[in-house]
């Protein structure tokens, strides 16, 4: 991409400051920016980069009052953060490995029904009876069981595992190395002190506009579907177990793990390294902060939660500020019982 | 499957109360039961759904007394958990994926020695010096390395990676993305800050009736092996280190993570995101519950452990009570000093 | 290898004690000792073995007396771990599997640039314009993408997955099911509760002697670059989030957790299961231990953090031991105050 300023104001609705012929070839973080590129400034912590940027053009709110000289070229917009995505996207697609057609050998069994505009990469496997629709990017390594129902625009990355019976919706993106669809674990224990498998005979359905993050894993449902619904993004290394639903538009973050059974709502927000116990009931925009043990079903929309056992995120806070302080405290204890004990006898 | 439900009361052992002629196809669960569907009711947290569910028939415990009226036709048995996971096993029989035979292509050495009824998926690599029993399963993109030894009745999902020297028993499962045999994480710091790997010449031994879940990894020794004995089941994500010891019959749940050198007797239990020490001892039945960190050695059979560092269960219990409650504790210690201020000198 | 202590002494440089010409074979764990096999003696915790041990040599510190008598015969060396480390290379360099050349299929852009004593071993993918160093090994169902740099004397294991754009330097070894470069978790929300998603624009840079555990995971950056220094070790099932940096020769334990943007000094240390927030900063030798969960920057060097939010170490231990007694605390609280409201009144 080569723009002038001027043109990149346009695209964003913004308001030029400075040099709009000025050409930009690419975007930077504001603190590594060069001559040639664009860059933003939306939170105020950075604001300190915009007095000493080479870049060439910074995007700002369009009330940003400067408190020092800028060598930039401004543009002004309602939301730099917005605008810069926007840039993002189309600098995106600019770049992108539009990558289409089969690479060989890749292996795709007689009886399935694909789509158009399909990239199949090498060493790529789709079983029988799986139905793919439009414009999917099947990665090299992907594997696709039996079965499988696959919408429109979908991406797998290279190495991503989807097990026999899996249903994925439209615009979803798989990354390397998850596993979609494996056995729950549940076993019987016998009167031998054996555990002997129970059979995880259900399946995994996502709806549309989700991601999954590399090396995540969902398990199949022992019966029924192991359900992520519209517009959830799941990051790395997360556990969902079997019979989870996760509601639309939830993210998880980072190697947080939910038991079997559990239900999510809409729009709630888990931080990184949570665990949920099984069978539990989550409401609507409930957070758990990062490394919360949930233990109970926490049905109230709007909560946040904290801790192991979990607790309501403030209680959490208060007593730990004071457990960081216990030796004081067990200190003037031990000061009363001092003086207690020194008083006159009733 | 079509059966009546006379058919499946008889392969049960059971005995029918309703209509023993209708038919069933398939199986539910009990709060999705449509006609012609078979479910069960264990749990009697679940026995609301029993008084309004579709399903043809239920599973109950013998002496189940229902305190409304049921429509569906009831089998009584001993065990309604145990009798439909029979009834599981038997459709998972009907509608399992057979593969057998070799797809192409797949990568086999030519010193190998492989049993029969084997399925070679596509794009799967076995190494020189291989042995394989008989009736295993090796899905697409799996890799075995040299001089690997696998008994008989073995699954590999796709995309499972065995080390070289790994040694595998009879009936064992490897779900996708599992690492079996990756170096252990062992390096010398050097006088100049930097570290030294230590090469890690040791193996996995894995025995007969393992399961392991997707995208977990199990280390090799340093020396000699990393044992993973009979019966032990792994969940998902979940972390063994170098020359670690799984007792018999043990399962550990995802995202668990044991460290180097450390031994787990028969039969315990460990839930989620627990983490244990190198060099320690655990005893036989030892439960740790989840997120618990086990810092030292817990040879006493049937211990419960819980937090970090790790306490009796009871007592985390306890203790967590009243942290739940530490600012109303510091409150009244601010009072007894108001109080004792205020009293009489000596 | 067969060798006369003799011979293992002179290349240690110590001092033997018995036998010297006795032929050890192998090497072994001391409580594993046997006849023909060589061990050591550092940790002071096994001393016990040396007075049973079957090995027929036994490396151990050159001021070392024993209490009982030893059959064995000693090497005596000044560090005994370091001398049988060397051993362990030199076994290692034994029976390293050295593989070269090609194996079939394996797929190979038109556009790359590969050096001298490469392996590509079967279903191994290079995408276009890579470039790899010399003497790099890629074993089975390697995906290397479009641009990728590789440096030389690289170890990529089965199933290792290196994004487009990724820069790897010189000897660094990625385990099985490592995902090296996949998209930050970055989501912008909109008004309609639903999350947009940030392209992912950066890449990864790891410089020279990394090693990355299996299944771990490195996301690139949103732009510029997430890095990883020269000597960092990951072990298994680290998540590194996009735009992170860690300094040279930090080690990171397994299931640990870094988030996005936040930066660690040179030769920090990280226990397991540990969680940093994001847009932090952690100085030179900073140590983490096992599970803390770090919300804050911690510049000081040699730091010691402990628990969740983490405290200093000691002050989390001080106060930990009084959460164990809590119960008593309470009750001491409980005698207070019968006593003082016991008390004459003023």
């Amino acid at each position: 991409m080569e723009f002038t300023i001027n043109q990149i104001a346009f695209i964003l609705q913004g308001k030029v400051e400075g040099d709009g012929e000025e050409k930009v070839k690419t975007i930077s973080k504001i603190q590594d920016g060069k001559k040639g590129t664009i860059t933003f400034l939306s939170n105020p912590k950075y604001e300190e980069y915009i007095y000493s940027t080479e870049a060439s053009a910074v995007i700002v709110k369009s009330d940003f009052v400067p408190e020092q000289s800028v060598q930039a070229t401004l543009i002004r917009v309602e939301d730099p953060y917005i605008g810069f995505t926007r840039l993002l996207e189309e600098y995106d697609k600019l770049r992108s490995y539009s990558k289409k057609g089969v690479e060989d050998p890749s292996y795709i069994s007689s009886n399935t029904k694909v789509g158009e505009d399909i990239y199949r990469g090498a060493f790529s496997y789709i079983g029988s009876n799986v139905k793919i629709g439009n414009n999917v990017k099947i990665h090299p390594h992907t594997y696709i069981g039996e079965n499988v129902q696959i919408g429109n625009n979908c991406i797998f990355y290279s190495g991503a595992k989807i097990y026999a019976e899996t249903i994925i919706g439209d615009n979803c993106i798989i990354h390397s190395g998850a596993v979609i669809g494996s056995d729950g674990f549940g076993f019987a224990p016998q009167a031998d002190d054996t555990y002997k498998k129970i059979p995880q005979l259900g399946n995994v359905v996502i709806r549309n506009n989700v991601e999954i993050g590399a090396n995540t894993v969902v398990d199949c449902a022992t019966l029924g579907s192991t359900i992520i619904d519209e517009g959830v993004k799941l990051d790395n290394l997360v556990q969902i177990a079997h019979n989870v639903e996760i509601g639309a538009n939830t993210v998880i973050a980072s190697q947080s793990g939910i038991s079997g059974s559990s239900k999510f709502g809409r729009n709630c927000v888990v931080a990184g390294q949570v665990g949920v116990v099984g069978h539990v009931e989550i409401g609507d925009r409930v957070t758990l902060a990062a490394k919360t043990g949930l233990s109970k079903s926490v049905k109230k929309e709007g909560s946040i939660k904290f801790g192991y056992p979990a607790m309501d995120h403030r209680d959490y806070l208060k007593s730990h500020a004071i457990f960081r302080n216990l030796p004081e405290l067990r200190e003037r204890v031990n000061e009363l019982e001092k003086k207690v004990v020194n008083l006159p006898a009733n």
